[in-house]
């Protein structure tokens, strides 16, 4: 790892390991959950409320920085968390994923990916090289290798090629990199076929990467294959280096990934769901927008002491959607990354404690209702 | 004054006055102004920031919250304080000033208005003694009397229809007051003709009111006009009651009115110019969107020591607007606000200081710029 970084495992039980990641920008304890701080901005919310949440890293989108305010304005700012005022460390993806699911029209070639931005229409190319470069410009502590994600029904041919490329991506990023104070994930790709993600772990090892990513899942695959891959691949990834599961998941998704060795996780769920109006509590997940709430005088979790539950309740912020308030979706937002932030506590404290497969159990017997808009 | 309210005037300075005005819900230090909380929600702020801007007394609006989330639900909620979470004192308008300006249809007789909410259609009744009621129910601490508003281009005749009208529903509002631990305020109308004015004080002088409250300014009048009318007509509301300026204003006619014996104002310019891009500064008004801020790495106002200020910089805010991030229309609403109690608190200190003159000589001087989006 580069200078400044280390990544030290402390405990392990019942598959799950809890462990200490130093960064130039401070440490994160790992199960660490990263909130997405999409355009510079994790939506709504302040840094102090973000790390008040429990975090202490958050992910950051080259492909919405590039565009917008972009990346020299960014570098001229002294990087991303300068730019955002975020004193904690931060991870930004490579953009690769973000031209697949958001430019309007794109083409990849073993070059790198040429796409249509969404926001004014214009080319842009994105290779290995200056995927890096851009990361170096938004000084992220972490970077992502580019990779090629393939549509979760794409053949097992079409995943090859996308793992042969994203070897070759990683490699030239490996050779591209330009900030000895960053440090430099790789992405593995396969699909739901055990067997491809471990031939891909494979041509991965013998990079010079800091870290391991799941990536291309949560794309449309069902949750069995998701869970059955992340069982099967995430505790052969190498033990010394921190492991990331990319863009997932629900608390469930995140408590069975922990069992199966993953470090680091991010989600846009807590926040997107919040700002429509969905609630992760004790009892599921509550929409709040429903008419049950809407004298409801007690908080969205009686159990949470975060600062949403200590001073609103559900009769108030039913209102607040109901009458479109912006305080609303920010409260909600707010909440549910505090779910979060208690839950990795729950589950690193449960590591530490060598107790983590009772802790679990008890948190996956709890109910997992999720009340739809009535 | 009902029990547990006082008004008393410490210090008058150059037609200043400086006051405390005591409510059961607490005190607020005159001259004062009163964030709008229209939907009971400072848009997109929580109370703690409201009260953290130097804000001691919120304006909630009384047809808004009739209509969403219903009178009821408030009654049982314990009060529109106790609602949204605002420790504060409250005060509310009787309601019939939003008829005029949103309902989709009305029609206004003695009895009082009859209006089709812009909510949801259904027709509604507005009367002295149902606005009582209403205001009774949200437990406001000081409760507005029904007034009738007529346009700005209504002749002396509709004035003095509406002033006499306006007459007849206080007196119906003093005889349906409900609760003992609320103020009722009464409002002048008359337009912007001082001798108007002073014939509708005269009329409202012989009834049990605890405070005089200026009405139908603001709506398309002239500035001249408005300045005009302040001057003549607040230095002669009784001394002993809170006077109160409806709706107004910018940072001048706050300094202006406060020179005629103002204490109390509500404007929804901080937080709805807020919303837009707009941020009040010694410069004047800036508008954040403007690519000039793109990359001024300056906070909104260098002498501004408020949480947005001391955090964020011009840039960083810019790109938020840009990029129609919540967090932007978020910040510049609290920023806006600190430098409204900001104002309050200078004017305030100068009148205290016998200083009001030239403080206010020194304020006015400052550039008044108004940055249109470009």
């Amino acid at each position: 790892m580069p200078q400044g970084f280390s990544f030290t495992v402390l405990a392990q039980s019942a598959g799950g390991r809890a462990g200490r990641l130093v960064t130039p920008h401070g440490e994160a304890a790992t199960p660490v959950f990263m909130p997405v701080g999409t355009a510079a901005s994790v939506k709504g919310l302040t840094p102090e409320e973000v790390s008040g949440s429990g975090a202490s890293l958050i992910l950051a989108n080259t492909y919405h920085l590039m565009l917008r305010p972009g990346t020299e304005v960014i570098r001229r700012a002294g990087g991303v968390g300068r730019f955002m005022s975020w004193d904690g460390p931060v991870l930004t993806d490579s953009g690769g994923y973000q031209v697949l699911s958001l430019a309007r029209r794109r083409t990849i070639d073993d070059q790198g990916v040429r796409f249509c931005s969404h926001v004014d229409g214009e080319w842009v190319t994105l290779t290995p090289e200056n995927a890096m470069e851009i990361q170096g410009a938004l000084r992220s502590d972490i970077a992502m290798a580019l990779d090629e994600c393939p549509p979760a029904e794409a053949s097992a041919e079409d995943h090859e090629k996308a793992m042969k490329r994203t070897t070759a991506w990683a490699r030239r990023c490996v050779a591209a990199r330009r900030l000895d104070t960053q440090a430099l994930f790789g992405i593995l790709q396969g699909g739901v076929d055990p067997s491809l993600r471990k031939r891909h772990l494979e041509e991965l090892s013998g990079l010079d990467l800091d870290g391991f990513a799941l990536g291309g899942l949560g794309i449309g695959e069902t949750p069995e294959a998701t869970a059955e891959v992340i069982r099967a691949v995430a505790p052969i990834l190498p033990g010394d280096k921190p492991r990331y599961l990319m863009g997932l998941g629900t608390p469930r998704d995140i408590i069975r990934a922990v069992m199966s060795g993953v470090d680091m996780f991010d989600c846009v769920l807590p926040t997107r769901n919040g700002r429509n109006g969905q609630a992760f509590v004790l009892e599921g997940r509550i929409n709040i927008r429903n008419a049950r709430h809407a004298e409801d005088p007690e908080p969205l979790d009686p159990a949470c002491r975060c600062p949403v539950c200590r001073r609103f309740d559900r009769r108030y912020l039913h209102h607040l959607f109901v009458c479109r308030e912006m305080l609303g979706p920010r409260l909600l937002s707010l909440h549910n990354l505090h779910h979060y932030g208690d839950l990795m506590r729950t589950l690193r404290r449960a590591i530490l404690d060598g107790t983590l497969e009772e802790a679990a159990k008890e948190l996956l017997s709890r109910p997992d209702k999720e009340e739809a808009e009535s």
